[in-house]
């Protein structure tokens, strides 16, 4: 097995070789274009060029930061919880991410331009780095399963999907899904448990000794989940267009994740024999009012609907973890290492359901919604009278489409990477950064 | 012990029945109304309502994430120095915080609306974090001793009495007090002392094997050490009013806070015998400077006038840590856990006297004041020499209701969380995650 | 030697009166003056006094706040990964960026104010915090071997010549170099390097048992290394023009960073004889990208060519780490802890030819630049057009003169610090907090 899982030469030959692609396939569709923001601007009612430049790019700056400090420590130390893993939870997580934002500016760059050059902007970038948020949840539920050379042609496959039902849900379907409930958290959970359900491996049925935490190990996580924590307003404002809707994503995002915790903690402490709280439901459910939110984030809603729609994402979280995981990893043959279901998968239909809710009940009828709560009518207000609105059938195929083609790609790109010469680690080598990382003997025994 | 310490019923029932009791509450009083914004807005020059959502908004928006960084990674990584109550402090920290902040969007929220509806904006955000800091801060003082349910029932209590010291202090007195010295610091610290106090545990007296770091918590503090001193100056401006003062707060602070750290070291290799460094006094008394040059922080003070402000506090600081701290502990019979005395409680008094000394040299007069330093008369400096100024009768009024409201408030706090039904935790599992949280055993001894 | 390494009187009296010292002249040199602002500030477009004051000031805080978490989160925490040298790493990291941020307030104000008072705005507190990267930078050559009052020493000395150097790069060759490739990056590594090689210890030519790393060391100083990935785009473009320059300067640092990492990671483990990643690597190759943008950030290149340069920095700071580090150490006797040569050395010198070659190619040529990218004729390129541009020759002086001055100054500097009066640890000794730190004995034994 040693060699199987010898990197020396296939992994340094992938990566080199798709950096490689990706610089030709730039050099040949991006280019750098002051359109591209002046086009995103305009929306934003700013007039002068100097001004598109100077607030448009200046306004989002802040913005993309948060949502990259999200991506980078938030999803790498969230998954650093193992005992003998976190180099490559925070390892692996850089190096898909730094792939995935560079073929995602391509993948969504090529179905928005129409055939026509991809004009590099800062939304390409923040659109990039929630590309690959959809790997990184999909990277979850296999972690310490996987060589970094599958995450590699993982991280190809799944970004074009995701691409492509992104430009089915927005385009298309013309559905609203502003903090991506369902294009990136349902989505990138269901790719993942189809992927770890065709690499299960039936020699870990009863654990594995590694697959659990040092009390270090649950800290450095929770660095992870603070930091997601704090930034999901600016995630889910992050694209949301310039005003009333991305102030209410804001304001609504924040409540339901304070809402959220409550519950969390509150089902955590319920569902031990003991009342004691769990830092498995802590790292993870706290999150998921975040995730349920998305959708409706920026629809003209009351901050207390988004606190109810928080509490209950908080509330099946936990009940996801403690129930649902262990019948999954023997029932269904799935194993979740970081229960990716229970924060982004459950979570994410909830917020696709409370889209549906909310589209019913006229929320997202921006005009109305705009009067409703600021009585000011104005050219962005009577645009989107003109423009064609969400529906709930709309939305509800939104959702099918994002668990559908998730399901179906994630299946195939389970199939290719079980091909046995991708360097997956052996059963008893699972959960240990020693396969793939220069680890010190003494280390692992400190 | 064993009964008395399990959560299962009492601590989710209550985490519960409050988040129902927000919920109701914001559907009761909170409307998501753009006058919010535009009220405070207009107070930045802006006109249009385009831009009052669009500017107004989103420059606000980085000084809220700021903040929010400080509440959830600052303060809860700085309470983790202890060896085995690292779950405990930044995972209570989480809870108190996220209840806090719905409880003091309400309570500011009904004191500042005179009855009206509560108008949710991006300032409520800012002020809904600040009220939670309070809580934080007293945190410190009872850190190991109190369980979640003590902590919930101590939130509710205190962010009310803060809420109503701050609304005396700005609105009866008029006082300044924009970086909170006064109305967070100082209150935070002495009403955690006060709590601390009543709830002495004289079987503790020569300490506990657990209060004491490990190599590594002491590492895990200082992550919340390094993200509160960065983003200090945007406390200490975040509610700032736009403009020359919002830049001098940021600028002032920044100083203070540079000088203080050489005046921290320096005296903390000073009051060593063998001259070496005490992380105690790096982890805390860095930070002394942020909080003493809080209340003057937008006045027309001079940089070194701030940098002073800063070395003093640093000074005062890592003296309270050596000497103060025992004399409480042992004469006075209040332990303070994370000595928030020395941290926020004697660089507040610092900061509010500071405050008074600033006022009566007419620092404070912003007409002058801005005369002074930019030599612009525009429509803001009209206002201000119309409106009423704070006065250094009123900045002591401001200090002494801080201090006084804080040791009431305390006291009773104390006594209501003294009734031996809230699950605290015996004299022998203070400062240890295991009793309210799932541990494996192995972990601890590691 | 222990009496030697006692700081107890000479550190807190050195750092006592370098405070003293600054206050003295910030109260004469330094005044809080909107020209300061006013000045910066009209170059980025905006007209009316509350404009000045509002916009600017809010468009750079949160670009200053970015680089702030580099500067004392970042090249803190990338520091910790020492097995026992932790709390000297992230805490004399602080006290030397807090000195130096004064220091360099004071160096730079008084060469660009040529004679007149210093004006205290946004735009000096980032200056600022760049001057206090050049001697973090060389903190890292030296690191484990040099005592906190050498370090004092190495402050003041380092950012005198830096501010010296960065006037003559900008001022006189009118050098662009707005990443500061060469004047911080490479001037720092140099440096630092020079400093090293004169404070040579053979004793611990065979390495020393401290000097290691361990599990959780590693995962701490990924925290530094992610904060620095993630800004890199802040820090770019915190002092570019206002507009296309500052907007091009992030898109092509991100995208940079994204192909280093890339790279990096390919050639790690292809160096690896066994193919694995080495954190050592991964921690500090994949940053190389940032710095070898820096000179021609925001030139008017495509983003394909900063991915080329960014994937050849990241081959070049691995192969660095792997070959020359050991040949410097044993051949040069120059011993260099972090290798700073890898990260910053190497690529700063690739940014300072990659600009050269900008320059030559007309990249920098901003009128035509901008035409080619915005087809806009506006104010700005028409002050371009009269202003005086960099040339391929200044460029090529501006690196010597970095590398140069850098190195005469690390040599004066090493000199200084060899005088055996600064309390330099024991070859046994280095490496270890203990010396400096009180650390519990039980502590380093876990």
């Amino acid at each position: 097995m040693s060699f199987a899982t010898n990197m020396r030469f296939k992994f340094p030959l992938m990566a080199i070789g798709l950096e490689v692609a990706m610089i030709v396939l730039f050099g040949l569709f991006a280019i750098f274009n002051w359109c591209a923001t002046a086009h995103w601007c305009t929306t934003k009612l700013f007039k002068t060029a100097s001004n598109i430049v100077n607030h448009c790019y200046r306004y989002s700056l802040p913005l993309f930061q948060d949502v990259h400090v999200m991506i980078f420590v938030g999803f790498g130390f969230l998954m650093t919880f193992l005992k003998k893993y976190g180099f490559s939870s925070v390892g692996i997580n850089l190096l898909i991410a730094a792939l995935g934002l560079q073929w995602g500016t391509l993948m969504q760059g090529i179905l928005h331009s129409h055939g026509h050059k991809i004009h590099i902007g800062i939304k390409n970038m923040i659109n990039a780095d929630f590309s690959t948020a959809t790997v990184l949840i999909s990277f979850g539920a296999v972690l310490g399963k996987i060589s970094p050379l599958q995450m590699l042609i993982m991280t190809i496959i799944e970004i074009a999907v995701f691409a492509g039902n992104e430009h089915l849900v927005a385009e298309i379907f013309k559905a609203t899904d502003i903090g991506a409930s369902m294009t990136i958290h349902a989505f990138g959970a269901y790719f993942g448990l189809a992927v770890a359900g065709v690499l299960y491996r039936p020699g870990l049925r009863r654990g594995h000794d590694n697959e659990e935490s040092v009390y270090h190990s649950d800290l450095f996580a929770m660095i992870g989940t603070l930091f997601l924590w704090i930034f999901w307003p600016s995630f889910n404002s992050a694209i949301a267009e310039a005003g009333d809707k991305e102030y209410r994503a804001v304001v609504n995002t924040y409540f339901s994740l304070a809402a959220c915790v409550l519950t969390a903690y509150a089902f955590s402490s319920l569902v031990e024999h003991r009342g004691k709280l769990d830092m498995v439901h802590i790292q993870n459910a706290t999150l998921a009012g975040g995730v349920a939110v998305g959708t409706c984030a920026d629809m003209a809603i009351h901050p207390y609907v988004s606190m109810i729609i928080g509490s209950i994402a908080g509330m099946v979280s936990v009940l996801g973890f403690k129930f649902l995981t262990p019948v999954f990893a023997t029932k269904l043959r799935i194993h979740d290492t970081c229960g990716v279901h229970n924060l982004h998968g459950l979570p994410g239909v909830v917020g696709g359901l409370a889209g549906i809710v909310a589209v019913v009940l006229g929320a997202s009828d921006t005009f109305l919604g705009k009067h409703r709560t600021m009585r000011i009518f104005n050219f962005q207000s009577l645009c989107y009278f003109l423009l064609p609105r969400s529906t709930p059938a709309m939305q509800a195929a939104a959702l099918g489409s994002s668990i559908g083609t998730a399901l179906v790609g994630g299946l195939i790109t389970g199939l290719i990477l079980k091909l046995p010469i991708w360097g997956q680690p052996s059963d008893q080598n699972c959960y240990d950064d020693s396969v793939f990382w220069e680890v010190l003997c003494t280390v692992l025994n400190k």
